[in-house]
Formats: structure tokens, sequence, C-alpha cells
């Protein structure tokens, strides 16, 4: 070892390793600094290097990025309405639409056909479970469509059917609109793939009660004192422990917090109002429904940018996940699901987990959830994993993305802005991945959640975003 | 540079430096490394010293300090009654209890002169202000009595009157009760020594309303669930951002999402339901006045294990920073109280801020507030400072204590326990003071808030606790 520190002239030696831990551990047990450098191959082999290199030198990129990074960071997000899917999304009887990229009930999984069955009931297409099932089956009279063609999000499952109420978001900077339903609550729920009469039940008081109620409150509060900037909820529940995809207990307690006093004075039967503030004080994911459009609206603002590599979104259906991306307008770039690892509830195990799905991946295509993990390191009690490990992924992200963002900061890292826009060449040429805080439905249609954990999205969707973006680079 | 590592050999060279940075930097300069350890000399100099080694000596202290931290970190905290003191306390009208050790007027500052002057106007005591003063520098009638004497605690002045309404906590685990007056809000409010109209009036609504419906909530909620968990709340905020001293945001929102169904069926008018949920809500700090009882609970089953060297009380009156100690008894160490270095409000700065005061340093000896600041780096936003520093000083605060909480938990730290349990040897052997994070009032009476920050101890409490332990373990 002497000999070795006389050879490299006696100053204190470091070395730098890339990716193979066997080079690194014998050098660090003669006592030789060790930087660990995490570098993998970029994805996708030779094809996708050529890419690679198109989309790079495309000469439009820089400013393109910079453009759609600036709206992304700049959209605003206020809760001015609530209203039932019909009347937001003008949706008629016998559609539903659902997470993710486009799909047919013969490629559905378990979750997404409960949901689908459930909300036929809901609506009256059917009495039963089983009769709905044949008549999704057949299809007659039954268009599925995904939710982010509608302007709207929607978590696990995603399916939005007309009676359904949801929370309208607009972005006063530049103009859009984005809808998600109310949040039901975890277990046996409609969006994890159950449709059991408690369900149902609870949807028809959510429809009855509850949507009712927060519309005249949210119209009230709108007339009294503006729209409720939930951009800033957000801002703040990051100072509070949540990353807003997995964890949305401080948030659900600011919005309650807002609504209570408006809830109070609008004349409605105090058992009603206490019943509605009960609901969603019960539920610590009531938030995530308002969190989902803030993020819609912010990469909505940053779509269409020609040259751009931004990604747009990443939504599951269930059994493909899809990314879409600035430069590439509405085409959705699909690969197989993975399924997420983590911790499951009851007797549950991963043999119940069906892939991930859902379109709540808006979270951390907006810089939070699985990327603010570092504001919630308590979140590892949920999703598994050590403290350590949630700062470690925010960090990470870093990596992969064009930007921080001037509102979502982590305080733990010095207030750092999160992680945000995730950038289709630095994901290929990195080789690291988005990592997503999600929910477990079970595999099985009627099970409902089975736990929570992390997931990433897979390869696929990257290369081929990035060959689409280099077809049209190079022409 | 090489000369000097051929005479160490040439092994990768360690130096550990303590205390002195002179030797420190020119090693550093030299590439040495340099492991700097936070030696300073023991408190008090060769009389503590001997008093250090019979305390440390006493055959007693082991058990002790173990059965003392035991009861601090078993101790339940449970939300029980809301009354006014005169019920809780048995206090008569020219009674005022206060904050810190025993002072009289003579030596009180100026916001706890202010306090007691608006405590008199709101008793009907005095019509005016002035008449107030004179007939406390007179003191015909007029008894003061620290709150630490009665079963209580009162946050800055910590002024409590007979008509003022409180909180009534119980520890299930070893029967004791603590009271706490309820939270005023921020600004102009008598804890910090204002005592216009506008004080006095908002104290009459407290005792008319607040109280009163808070007391029916409370007491529904025992009725039908048991009663409050406060321990289980403040184990909760401090994963959502709060350290429970100087941050009560989280904790405020889980009392009032508890409370609020509890209000809405009382059948109380509505408008004053609503007034009710908008002051608590509206004042991040409300859950504070219940965080301190808590703490106040947990310590007071500390108290009187001879032998023990547990800090059971640091408290302040504006004058003197007073602690008490298991194996004392009821016995102050007294010191002249510091003056907080931290952030101001508006135009005030450091020449309009009275020294320490307030009994809500309960907080610290309970493990939490600034010893548990790494759970809410964001207070470095209220106190001054960078994140880096909350993570700095809850490390530090291990060294001076005897255990780790069991419910109260630092996420960022790997879910590690709060420092919990001062213990005077360890205080005086590393002269490592405790670190408290606290609200500023104004030098002048009638002032109100002018800042937070932070602020130590002054030394001599713990060589004067030290000198009284020795003295008992040398008899």
């Amino acid at each position: 070892m002497s000999d070795l520190h006389g050879l490299l002239g006696a100053a204190p030696t470091s070395v730098v390793t890339a990716g193979v831990e066997l080079l690194a551990e014998p050098l660090e047990a003669q006592a030789v600094r060790v930087q660990r450098v995490d570098w993998r191959p970029p994805l996708g082999g030779p094809a996708s290097a050529a890419d690679l290199t198109a989309v790079l030198t495309d000469p439009r990129r820089a400013a393109a990025n910079a453009t759609a990074l600036e709206r992304v960071l700049s959209a605003g997000a206020e809760l001015v309405d609530v209203v039932p899917a019909s009347e937001a999304l003008a949706l008629a009887p016998g559609t539903f639409l659902h997470a993710g990229p486009p799909i047919g009930w013969d490629r559905a999984s378990g979750p997404l056909r409960g949901a689908l069955i459930g909300a036929m009931v809901l609506e009256g297409l059917a009495d039963d479970p089983e009769p709905a099932q044949r008549r999704l089956e057949a299809g007659d009279g039954i268009t599925l469509s995904p939710c982010h063609h509608h302007g709207a999000v929607g978590p696990m499952a995603g399916v939005i059917s007309p009676s359904q109420w949801g929370f309208v978001l607009r972005d006063p900077v530049h103009g859009g609109t984005a809808f998600c339903t109310l949040n039901e609550g975890l277990g046996k729920v409609l969006r994890y793939g159950a449709y059991g009469p408690e369900v149902i039940e609870r949807l028809r008081w959510m429809a009855a009660v509850l949507g009712p109620l927060l519309q005249k409150a949210v119209r009230r509060r709108v007339e009294r004192e503006g729209p409720l900037d939930i951009r800033q909820i957000v801002a703040q529940m990051l100072q509070m422990g949540d990353e807003g995809h997995n964890r949305n207990r401080a948030g659900t307690m600011m919005l309650v917090r807002e609504l209570v006093p408006e809830l109070l004075d609008l004349g409605a039967p105090t058992s009603d109002v206490a019943d509605v503030v009960r609901f969603c004080n019960g539920n610590d994911h009531f938030f995530l429904n308002l969190v989902m459009p803030a993020c819609k609206l912010a990469l909505d603002a940053g779509r269409d940018v020609p040259g751009s590599s931004l990604v747009v979104a990443m939504a599951r259906n269930g059994t493909d996940f899809g990314i879409q991306v600035s430069g590439t307008g509405d085409q959705w770039f699909t690969g197989p699901a993975n399924t997420p690892q983590g911790l499951f509830l009851g007797d549950y195990g991963p043999d119940d987990a069906n892939p991930d799905i859902g379109d709540s991946a808006i979270t951390e295509t907006g810089g939070i959830g699985g990327f603010a993990m570092a504001a919630a390191p308590a979140i590892v009690r949920f999703v598994g994993g050590e403290a350590e490990d949630a700062l470690a992924t925010t960090r990470r992200m870093y990596d992969i993305t064009l930007g921080e963002h001037p509102a979502y900061q982590v305080p733990v890292l010095g207030f750092r802005g999160t992680p945000t826009g995730i950038d289709v060449t630095a994901v290929v040429r990195t080789s690291i991945l988005p990592v997503i805080n999600t929910g477990m439905a079970g595999r099985v249609a009627g099970t409902g959640q089975v736990g929570a954990g992390l997931v990433s999205p897979p390869e696929q969707c990257f290369t081929q975003a990035l060959a689409a973006l280099a077809e049209r680079a190079r022409t």
C-alpha cells in the first residue's frame, strides 16, 4: 500500500470508479479514497445512440426546452368549481374515461375492469356486476377514452363516468382547465377496482351530498376571497412532510381548513356538514385529487413546443405505461407496465399486485411525488425503504430533469426546488428512470388496494420517444 | 508537505483537533485529513470539576436517572377538559401566575409588567393601565407566583389570571394534571406584554365564546371516544415539519380536525362555531398551549428522584432563567436570561428584544422544540439560519441528554427518537448548552412580539444545580 502511495507521489489518492463495484472495493480496502460515480451505459444501444446525437444537436432543443420548462414552472392552479363530470367534460352515458394511454376492454387489467363494472352499475347501465361485464365485453354503446384526452386525470383505474363529481382547476397564467374526481378514500373503492354495494353507495352519497356541498362552499369562497390557490397549498405541504402523491395529510388538512368556514355559512343541515368534514378529514389522500389536476395544468402548459424533449405526461392503464413529450404532440410512447415493489396491506403479497396503474404519475412528471420524497421521509413507512433512500431518490432525479421548481421546495435540502421537467435525452443518456410513489391495486377485479410502493416506467417509453424526437429533428 | 507525509509513514494521515481552530486550518491547508471534535473545557472551572466528580460517582445516579427518564418517556398526555383558571387552579382574584422562576414587580421586565397590567384590567381590578400599574407597584392584595408551582405552564409572560380559560391535560400513566391557557394568537397579545383594548376584548371573547364552546366540544369528545391523545398528535406533528415550540402548524390542524365534528354537533349558533374554527385555524401556534402542558406532565413525572441529575424544568420570567432538577426537589437554579438571536418582525431590531421569557422551554426540556429542529428544517425561515443548522442542532443535543424519545421521532434522522432528558452533568462536562427556539417579546411593556430566534440558558443554572447535586451526594 505504501508502495502505491509512493507511486502516486504520496499525495492523498483518489480514484473515480464508474459502475463496476469490483474495482472500487479492493481499492477501498487499500485505503484509497474511492469516488463512486453512478454511471451506466445509455439505454437502447446503438440505435438510441444515433437518435441521441440527432436530438442533442437539434438546434431548436435548448430554447424549446427552456420555453416548455418556463411554462411548466410558472403555471398556476386554482380551485374554481366542483361539478359532475357530465357537466365538466360533457360526458355522455356509456362513455367512460380511464387512466393511462388508450386501451380496450380486451387488454384491460383486473382493477380497470372492476372499476368499469362499478361505473356501469353506478350509472344505471346495468343492475349487477355480471350483466355490466357482459355489456362491457360486447362493447355496444360503450366508449372508453383516456382521461388525458379530455383535460382530466384519474388516480389508479381513473374511471370517470358522467355522474361522478370532481374538482375544476384553472391555470390563471396560461388559461388551461383540468378536472379530477373527488377522492373516495382507501381500501374497497372504485379506483382500486372494487365495485361492491358499499362502493356504489359511497359514490351515490358523494354525488348527492359531498359534491353539492363542496360546490356551494367553493363557489362561496370564490365569491368572497377568489379561487383557492392549490399551487400554494402544494408548496406548503412539501414543508409539512407530504410529497403529494402517496402522502397528502397536510394538504388535506389545509384544504379542509380553508373550506370549513364556508361550509358553516351555507345554512346546510349541520349533520350533512359534519358528515362532509368527517369524510374529507378521514381520508389523508383526499387532497391527491387536487394535486393531480394542479400538475396536469402545469404540464399541459408545457405541451406542443417543437423540439422540446420535456415529458408532459406519464400515465398507466394497468397494462401499458405511456408517456407523452412536448415536442411530439399527443403521441403516446408505451411499454408494459412494471409491478411496484413495496409494502402490502394485511395478508396481501407481491402475487396479489396488479402492474402499475393510474394517471397519478402526473405528480412525478410535475416534480413532486417520488421526485420530492426528500420532503417526506416518513413516506418510507408506507412504501418501504429507509429515510436515507428518500433523500437519495430526490437527489438522483436532478440528473434527469431540466430545472428546479421555484415554488415547490425541500427544506432539508436547503430549500432547493424539486427536480422538475423530465428530459427524455437525460433519461436515455444516464439510464436513470423516473421513480414513482404509487398505490398498488389488487390484480383481480373487485379486490381494492393491496399495498403501496415504488415503480419506474419501462425503458422503451423513453427510447421510443427519443426516436420520434430524432425523426422530427432530422426532417 | 510530502516531507510531512514521509514523516508520518505515508499512510493516509488523520489528525484529531479539539477546539483550537488555529491548529486545524494549516493542517487542512496541507491536505491532512482533519477530524474536528467539538471539545470545550467543562463549565465552571475547578469548583465544578470537584462537584462533577462527586455527582458522577454518586452510586445512586445511574439508577436514579434511569428511573426519572423512564417516567418522562412513558408519560401520557390527554386533553380531558377546558375550564377557567379560577376553576382549574382555584385562583383567587388578585393572584397572578407568571412564567419562569419566582420574581416580584420590582425586578419584572417590560413584557411581564405589560401582561400583569392587562390581566388587572381583564379581571376588573383596575379600569385602566395606569391605575393598574400603580396597584401592582404598591402590591396590596396582589400575589405573584410561578405557573410551575401550580401545575401550570404559560408561554412568554405566562400570566394566568382567574378568568382566563385553558386546557386541562392528564397523564393517565402517572396520574398528573397540567393546565395551560388558550393561545391568543400572535402580535399584540397579553403573553407578549401587550395590554391595549384589542387585547382585553379578545380575552373577553375567549372567555365568553371560545372557552365554553371548546369545553362542550372536548367534553362531548371525551364522552364519545375518550380523551384526545395529545402525545400522539405531538408524535405526528414531528413527522409533519413541526418541532412543537415555534412551529405548531400541523399540530393545530390536527387538533381542529378532531374538534370540528364535535363543535358541529353541539347545537351552538353556526356563526359562533365558525368564529371558533376561524380563530383556532388562523393561529398556527394554537397547539403550542397543548404541547407545553403535555411536556409539563412528562417532566413532572420525572421529578423528585433522589440522585437524579435530569432537568425537569427550564423556565424564564424575562429577567432570570431558572432550571429545576429531579434530584433537588423544587429548588430553582437561576441566572440572568440571555437575549435570543434571530429574525425580527417589521422594523424591529435587536435593541427592541426583551431577554428570554416564558415557560415554553418546557418543550426543549421534554425533547422537542429546539431539540427536534431536525424534524422541522423549515423553522429556520422563522428563527434564522440554514436548514443544515437545524439538523446539526438536534444532533448536538444528543450529547447532553439521557435518552431518545420512543414516540417523538425524526424521520430524516432515520426515525431516531428526539434527544430527551437533559443531564446536568453532561451539560457541565461538554459545555454544550441546550438550544431553545423561542418567540421574542418587545422590551417595552405594551409592545407585543418583535421576532423569533434561538437562545440558551446561562451556564450558572447548570453549575449551581451541579453544586446542589454534589452537596446531596456528599451527605
